[in-house]
C-alpha cells in the first residue's frame, strides 16, 4: 500500500466540540434521544427541526429534517452505529438506513456524556473521512453551530 | 439538494452472488466467522489468508489479511455492523476499529445464510457508495473471485 492511499491522521480529520454543563448525563441522553426534546435544541436558531425520528439501536435509521429561517428545509438521513445509555451515542450519515449507502460518507458523530465533578463532560466528535471533509464542515460553522446548539441544549437541560 | 447530489440507485452500486449450497445454515456462518475455517477459504486460490480476526459483535474489528502467490501481502481491515447468528453477517471497509474512519470508504458486505429445499441460500452483496466503485470491483473481478470463493466455501462446508 503507498503513504498516499493511507488515511490522514485522524485528528486531522475530525471535530471536536466541548462543554461542561450542569445537567446529569441522564437529561442530557433524553434530550439527544427523544425526538420531542431533540427538536428543541438540535438546530441553531432561528434554524428549527421540523421533523426528528431515531431508531435508537445499531443499525437503527435516523431523520433529522432541519428548516432555515427562509423556509428551505434540509433532511439529514443517517443510521445509528451504537448506543450506551446516557454515555455514549454513535451516528454516521454513510447510510441512510441499515445497510443502504448515501450519496456521500461525509461524517461520523460520536457523542459522550461523563461525569465531572457533578457535572456532565459533554463531548460532540465529528470524524470525517477526508481532511477535505473536515475543512469544508469547519468553515461551515462547525464550532459555531455545534456551540450554539450545545448551549440550546444545555439550557434545555435545566427545564426537563 | 440537488438531483445531482442525490445517491445513485442501490441496484447500480451494488454487486451480488449468490450460491444454492448443501450445507446448514450453521456451517457456512461458521466458517465465515471461526478464523482458522474463514483461512481456508475465503482467499481465491493459489491466493491465501495470513492473518484473519474477527470480533463479531456490531462495532467490533475485523482484519484478514491476503497474500498474492508471489508473496505481497493486503491487509483488509474493517468493522462488524450486525449480526444475526446463522442468518446474517454485515461488514464495511468504511472503518478500520469503531469508529475511526478508513482512508476510503468502498463497500459494505452483507452476506445472507437463508434455509431453501434443504439447502442454504448464500447472498453475498457487495454495496457501494458510488458506481464507480462498484464498476471497480467488477473490473477486479468480483464475480469471479467471490464466486470461486463461494465454491471453497461448499467444499469446505461437506468436511466440517
Amino acid at each position: 500500500m503507498s503513504a498516499a492511499a493511507k488515511a490522514a491522521p485522524s485528528m486531522d480529520r475530525e471535530l471536536v466540540l466541548t462543554r461542561l454543563i450542569d445537567a446529569p448525563r441522564e437529561k442530557l441522553f433524553r434530550a439527544w434521544t427523544e425526538p420531542e426534546l431533540l427538536k428543541q435544541w438540535f438546530a441553531p436558531k432561528p434554524w428549527t427541526i421540523t421533523r426528528a425520528e431515531i431508531d435508537l439501536r445499531p443499525g437503527g435509521a435516523s431523520l433529522i429534517v432541519m428548516r432555515s429561517p427562509e423556509g428551505q428545509e434540509f433532511p439529514n438521513p443517517g443510521v445509528v452505529l451504537e448506543v450506551v445509555k446516557n454515555q455514549r451515542i454513535v451516528m454516521t450519515d454513510a447510510y441512510t438506513k441499515a445497510w443502504e449507502p448515501s450519496e456521500k460518507p461525509f461524517m461520523t458523530a460520536i457523542v459522550t456524556f461523563e461525569d465531572e465533578d457533578g457535572n456532565t463532560r459533554y463531548t460532540a466528535r465529528a470524524r470525517h473521512w477526508t481532511v477535505a471533509d473536515r475543512e469544508t464542515h469547519e468553515k461551515m460553522g462547525f464550532h459555531e453551530g455545534w456551540g450554539q446548539c450545545a448551549d440550546q441544549l444545555a439550557e434545555l437541560a435545566k427545564r426537563i
